[in-house]
């Protein structure tokens, strides 16, 4: 090695002025689900529906096994695309239009391609613009089981590299994805209700009234976990996992710390509103839109509850019905001299960290219990 | 949705006030044992027979792979109670007679029932009562192989919500649980010998002395790692987990933190005792009584030790002898100007924080090594 | 129990006057690799090579299923030496010759032997000495497939426990071990380039210039998740996860605190280093040498580099090509006034904490993509 090697350092990641409209990414790697995964978010989450718990019972419904939840198929998927789409982010503005497909097991690997859809500079702010993007995820590719398992949208600010640089700006049509949730069918011979022990008995379809909110009564502490969490997903951002970056420069960064992955609280929510609300769904349709509206950090305690604002019967499948909510997540903030409210206790204001408008299928006790 | 919802919280668990002498809960959900939570556990406590760490040499033995080890056998088990039983508990006051059946498998599914023995209202706190249960566990209900793999009995000091209901007192009988420890026979065509050197050479029965007591020499500092290993467990109970909880009233809590979840330390203490006490036997046969002594909490270092009370021949198995023991857990506290001693050094106490009398079914040299 | 029981504590793991020269310990243990185990490591690590991260690549390359990365393949092999080589460790000062065979999968168990080859005891302190060992890890020994996965020596300083005892000193030669890299075949009728979109397109073969330093982009901040980490490996070291004992005495320890095991900011450079480096190698040919040049503890953000060395064709194989490069591990530590400069931002010092010196087969562009 001579002394003064050259020194390379890439720049990863995309930055503003790099994405072209219609441009498709098939972003590399892909992830097997294996048992550990599944394992530390499944249950890290407080995840309660016994599909993806208990194997005999998926197995006894039509599953080919314990299935994978879809806030961990989310976090899956997702964290594909975030070196190409949002490396070089500094926020994630919102989830469209999130729909699922094909369930996934164990052993599945997923596989994401992305459409740039919109491209648009800030008129405020030449250094930041908004691109919107359409995500497809596939299982087992080329294999005989191949079928999309997720399709969503997304819009993110991304920062521009060079000022000077012209961007493509406009915005094309998203691609049709024929991606509908698969519902094992209802088989009269099965022993549904030898097995509903197994689930909550309250939250069939006919227990929701629209116009109720369940504030849904476990909370969790977030740890410094997080870190090995996101890692473990494959997200590289560096704002969830390199202190001496943020010691560099702490104004730079929100808080001035390491801060959450949006995906942790987006699916711990999810667990923490299970045993009230999806405990008997056979899984979620649609999440229409969502959004993060405040960070979390290692050390906040994170609650949630569920708006009921609909129900309607499922086109096809009268043993199930959709039930039409709004997730919300939330944590408590120190705040000098508050008093006591219906929202938060005294010496504290209650902060909505996240909100996701969410429809969800679920079971009728008229036909499993 | 209309801008004044129907709030609902979920009350979960049981008071005192709820359980009837007799009555059976089937708890939800159930739990299917993967490779992650195996993992999580099992090495996590440094447990050293190979029959949870080798596969080749757990099927040489005659099981079908790596064996579940009781402590995570418990875990499991014991968790999917919590919620019906011990939600609302103030602590949890005895383990009885907790008896192992059939060995535990990576996939095997594993599912509980509780039935009430006794309830008991305290006689100084109107508040508080004890309640008596006794608890079963079945892996792959209604498959080929369902077994038994575990029962047992405990008391648990539960709080009343409402202190003008009647509790209804009384006590009635355990049932017969037909619940053995499964032992794999042994074959003397076998090459045990050839594998012999995969455990340690100085714990076969032969070995033991009754009347020692055995310090075993690693200690293992626990770190808030424990909210995350709770979690994956199902164990639900909010003094594990939920900072901001403790925060409004950190009075009400022992110690004013979150406070370890016993099943940790339980099963931590066997862990660090294998090395010494079972890293040569075939499955533990009944801990017949066990407590917490005193809290644990994120930061403490647990170290255990093994007194050798007794041993005996098996009923029907030459090859093997049951050994009678008591496993005890400690930690060190700082104590202002605490002399040195045999039990501590200068500045510490020592605490007790663990007690279980266990019979373990040990290998004898004269047939396996 | 008597009052007065008799109290044992074993001495675990041998001391410089143990070791006697050409002989061999079979340690004890072994581990089969579960999907918990790999989920945590590699993931943890950021690699992203997809040979471990997506199965049905790896399946269309030739291998069996996911393929556990080098950096793991040595965590657990090197684990399993610790009680009887250097569990009285005062340092490791070297690895040496460290050489890859068999791929290693999910479910396949490494049991290792280890040698002595050379004990000196210091010329300065009487209290320690040098052993030099030769270990080698076997996979599903006893089976059809049992195969050597990876061999090694190294050099670790060793307490003498009694001063009085005399040493085995010398040294013994090597034994010749055949372990060389399994290579998947090269098969023209592959669709390799059908898969080429899911591994990083400028890390082929071509793409290596000797004399060119890369700096690694991605930072990862170590938490206390490192004792279990540790405790998951088997590495029974109390250094690393034993509080109590270091607050006895912090002065005898480094730092005065717990210090994170070695193995894991070996295989933490390796990941970071993975999207530059081996994002298209089919394997680790050899370690030459490697040491830790500095200590790691929690809170420390850990960042690497590759020194491109030299390139060489592969002797049998004209699809792949072998890389000699440097892997070169480094932290930044607070230094008061220090100014700016090439190597650290200002009021920091750069500390070099690992080195290897490491031959990979990368696959060559004009074969696979």
């Amino acid at each position: 090695m001579s002394e003064t090697p050259r020194v390379l350092r890439k720049i990863t990641g995309n930055h503003l002025e790099d994405f072209r409209l219609g441009q498709v990414f098939r972003h590399k790697g892909g992830k097997t689900v294996t048992e550990g995964i599944f394992a530390s978010f499944t249950e890290f989450t407080m995840t309660t529906n016994p599909l993806a718990k208990n194997a005999r019972y998926a197995r006894a419904y039509g599953y080919r096994g314990l299935v994978v939840p879809p806030g961990l198929v989310m976090l899956v998927a997702f964290s594909q695309t975030v070196e190409d789409v949002s490396e070089n982010a500094r926020a994630n503005l919102e989830y469209i239009d999130m729909r699922f497909g094909a369930p996934v097991y164990v052993g599945d690997t997923i596989e994401v391609e992305t459409k740039v859809l919109g491209v648009k500079p800030s008129s405020s702010n030449p250094k930041l613009g908004v691109v919107h993007v359409q995500s497809t995820a596939r299982k087992n590719v080329g294999e005989a089981d191949e079928a999309i398992v997720m399709t969503w949208q997304r819009k993110v600010q991304v920062w521009k590299r060079d000022e000077s640089k012209t961007v493509d700006e406009g915005e094309v049509a998203p691609d049709e994805v024929a991606c509908e949730l698969w519902l094992p069918p209802h088989q009269p011979g099965r022993d549904y209700k030898g097995m509903a022990h197994l689930s909550s008995g309250d939250t069939y379809f006919e227990d929701f009234a629209p116009g109720t909110r369940i504030e849904h009564w476990r909370g969790r502490t977030m740890t410094d976990e997080h870190i090995h969490l996101t890692a473990v997903l494959d997200n590289t951002s560096q704002v969830h996992c390199n202190q001496h970056m943020i010691d560099l420069n702490p104004k730079q960064y929100v808080g001035g710390r390491l801060i959450i992955f949006g995906g942790i609280p987006f699916t711990l929510c999810l667990g923490l509103s299970c045993p009230d609300v999806h405990d008997n769904a056979l899984g979620d349709l649609v999440y229409h839109t969502g959004r993060h509206t405040a960070p979390l950090f290692a050390g906040d305690t994170v609650f949630a509850a569920t708006e009921i604002r609909g129900k309607r019967d499922h086109a096809t499948r009268p043993d199930v019905g959709i039930l039409e909510t709004r997730l919300l997540g939330h944590k408590f903030e120190k705040s000098e001299g508050a008093a006591a409210s219906d929202e938060a206790p005294a010496g504290y204001k209650k902060t909505q960290i996240f909100e996701l408008d969410r429809d969800i299928v679920v079971k009728r006790r008229s036909h499993y219990a």
